[in-house]
């Protein structure tokens, strides 16, 4: 039976290793930092409650990689910030057969994986939940997840074929491409153009994206982010504009998850989405000013969590 | 002996009122909404201390403009949010030979005050001060004030005359010139820059300038309200980089005045000052899409207040 290894097991992460225990095709392990998580998973089993209900056993969750064996697959689901750390640790738990998956938002974590792993995936999850104690997540939104290979790897296509069944089986609906970035580069420009509105303006999803200012600035954030990935040749899979609707039309006050880091003062993920937009602008000679006011007003916002 | 009634008597109110005061040359009224203030000041005095040490009496200070004089001058200190309801209340005080000029932050004060009195003076001033308590008001950072007429009431270039040099012999340094504008976009420009900054990272005026991303972010904004006031024909009056410089060279640790707003909750002067540059740049066919950003983002963070 084929190994996965879950990296960082919080809530998206969770979702991925609670389906796929639960689909019984692989063994699933899970590395997470969380040591009460971790041992709940362990005791109790992992539970999803909400979008679906499970609770599985999985083959052995440890905050110690080198309690883990080596796996066929990885899932990387860490925070964008925590990536470097976390593959670096993970290393030992990868050969050179071992093809990993990010399905963490933002672009650069692929970068990042490769300095490890020798085959990366990129991927891009739609779903959304939450932790709720050790062992326990809320499954809050369903949604696709989109996989392909990472470029600079040549990630063979069967590889990624094979880890999107797996997934798809167990309930998480995963689809193989072989350019994947178009569903990344949707959901970047969604996320750059709505996290640090919420986080700089404490809106939450709905109130910013009915606000005509703020309505606004989305859209003109959206349009810059839309240039970028013309110029890279990457063609958008679905239009950010739906998942703006799409948010603001669900039930509840969500705040954007770089909102809920700003009111924890955690730092953000801004360098993986704002950051990321202006990088790969100026690297195709595309304006991106509006992105780059976000990225300083998010980065001068943690700065200030450090002042004395 | 002239009349001068000081509208809005707070920490800038104060500093005028106290100063013409003390020159001798005329009666001082002021109209403020708050009673223990206006108390204060007639029962004990209006103190300043700080850069200069003053008690002086003035004529009479009042919550009522029913109870103050007809004036031959007005000089209008309140937030720029509170002009229209301050000179709405006040111009019974103001005949068709009173003139009376604005020292307020941001551009659009003269504008609403024209709604109701015959001469209006431009007016921007570089001190700045806060208010201790009820009658006694911090006299912080000394700076000049210029002064000239408001281009659509034609008022009369001796009456700015006047004016000024009640305010100079007094001891507040004031220049009168026949266009005034320059040195009001000045410090719009240098306002509309750091006071949202600070505002959405609060980062007090120093670290601000001094961290690399939002420094680059105000000489962005800057660049983009010098190119309004150049189609607008208005020629600055020193350089807005001179003002971020000098205020983070300065001790202690300045909140912008819209920091401080914005950490009590208060609405803010956003549309006189970001809003003021759009506008005047729709106007002049400019691009302002920075400052309409951060228009959009402190409109978006005084919107969640009110938001249940």
């Amino acid at each position: 039976m084929k190994k996965v290894l879950v990296v960082g097991c919080g809530a998206i992460g969770s979702l991925f290793a609670a389906h796929l225990a639960h689909g019984g095709e692989v063994e699933v392990y899970a590395f997470d930092v969380s040591q009460l998580h971790v041992d709940a998973i362990n005791r109790d089993g992992l539970r999803l409650s909400g979008a679906a209900d499970l609770n599985v056993r999985i083959a052995k969750a440890n905050t110690n990689p080198a309690e883990l064996p080596v796996c066929d697959y990885g899932v990387v689901a860490t925070k964008a910030i925590h990536t470097a750390s976390a593959i670096r640790a993970a290393a030992r738990c990868f050969d050179n057969n071992s093809a990993v998956c990010s399905v963490q938002n933002g672009v650069g974590n692929e970068e990042i994986i490769a300095e490890h792993v020798k085959y990366v995936i990129r991927g891009t999850t739609f779903p959304a939940g939450h932790v709720i104690e050790p062992g326990h997540v809320g499954f809050d939104i369903q949604g696709d997840t989109w996989i392909g290979p990472f470029e600079p790897t040549n990630t063979p296509i069967d590889r990624v074929e094979e880890l999107a069944g797996y997934m798809t089986r167990g309930g998480m609906n995963t689809m193989a491409m072989p350019d994947a970035r178009g569903a990344q580069w949707t959901k970047l420009i969604f996320n750059a153009a709505t996290n640090p509105v919420g986080a700089l303006t404490r809106l939450h999803h709905g109130a910013a994206t009915r606000y005509a200012p703020t309505g606004e600035l989305f859209e003109a954030l959206i349009q810059e982010g839309e240039a970028v990935a013309k110029a890279m040749g990457v063609k958008l899979h679905g239009d950010p504009r739906h998942l703006v609707a799409k948010g603001a039309n669900a039930p509840g006050k969500h705040k954007a998850s770089m909102l809920q880091d700003a009111l924890a003062s955690r730092t953000t993920e801004v360098d993986f989405m704002n950051g990321a937009i202006v990088k790969w602008g100026e690297k195709y000679g595309v304006p991106t000013p509006l992105n780059r006011a976000m990225w300083a007003l998010m980065k001068g916002l943690e700065h200030g969590w450090g002042e004395p």
